[in-house]
């Protein structure tokens, strides 16, 4: 068995999650993005929205900060470091199944 | 918001496990394939990998022969017409999102 093909049972769950992946890869062309942003870039539902940015968080990915713009409430979303880090290593290891299947 | 990033959303759940990606790619490459021989390239558990291809058989990407080899039961497992379709349109919708995201 080819060591990279079974190496997609390791792939990272937290960013594979296709609506994950879909924010994750909005948040890692923009230096930051709010709620409102992120609604209306992935068609998602708020509810829904709000439990996958929790669970990114959970996992150290995205820093999300809560503040006001006037008297309105504005959270902020902003990809970390390890975010980063993991989205490109997902990636890679995509291209390389892409790769190998081709 | 690009039109083929938010697709992501749409990525067949059924292939995108990624112990049945797994699966599918390794039956895209062979004419069948039986149990063991599924276990052992996987490195999947039985249960796991039984619950995997009930799953797939469901719907209707592989198709489930049981049968006999001599005494010992022997299952054979093959990758089925919409199955082939699917993981290839599901690999196009990959081929994309690296593509569109390098």
């Amino acid at each position: 068995m080819d060591e990279g093909l079974r190496s997609l049972t390791d792939l990272d769950r937290v960013i594979h999650e296709p609506a994950r992946l879909l924010i994750v890869t909005i948040l890692s062309t923009v230096e930051s993005a709010d709620f409102l942003f992120l609604q209306r870039e992935t068609g998602l539902t708020k509810g829904n929205l709000s439990a996958h940015l929790t669970k990114l968080e959970g996992a150290g990915y995205v820093e999300i900060t809560k503040t006001f713009k006037g008297k309105l409430p504005l959270t902020i979303c902003k990809l970390t470091k390890p975010g980063l880090k993991a989205f490109n290593s997902y990636r890679q290891q995509l291209a390389k199944f892409i790769d190998k299947t081709g």
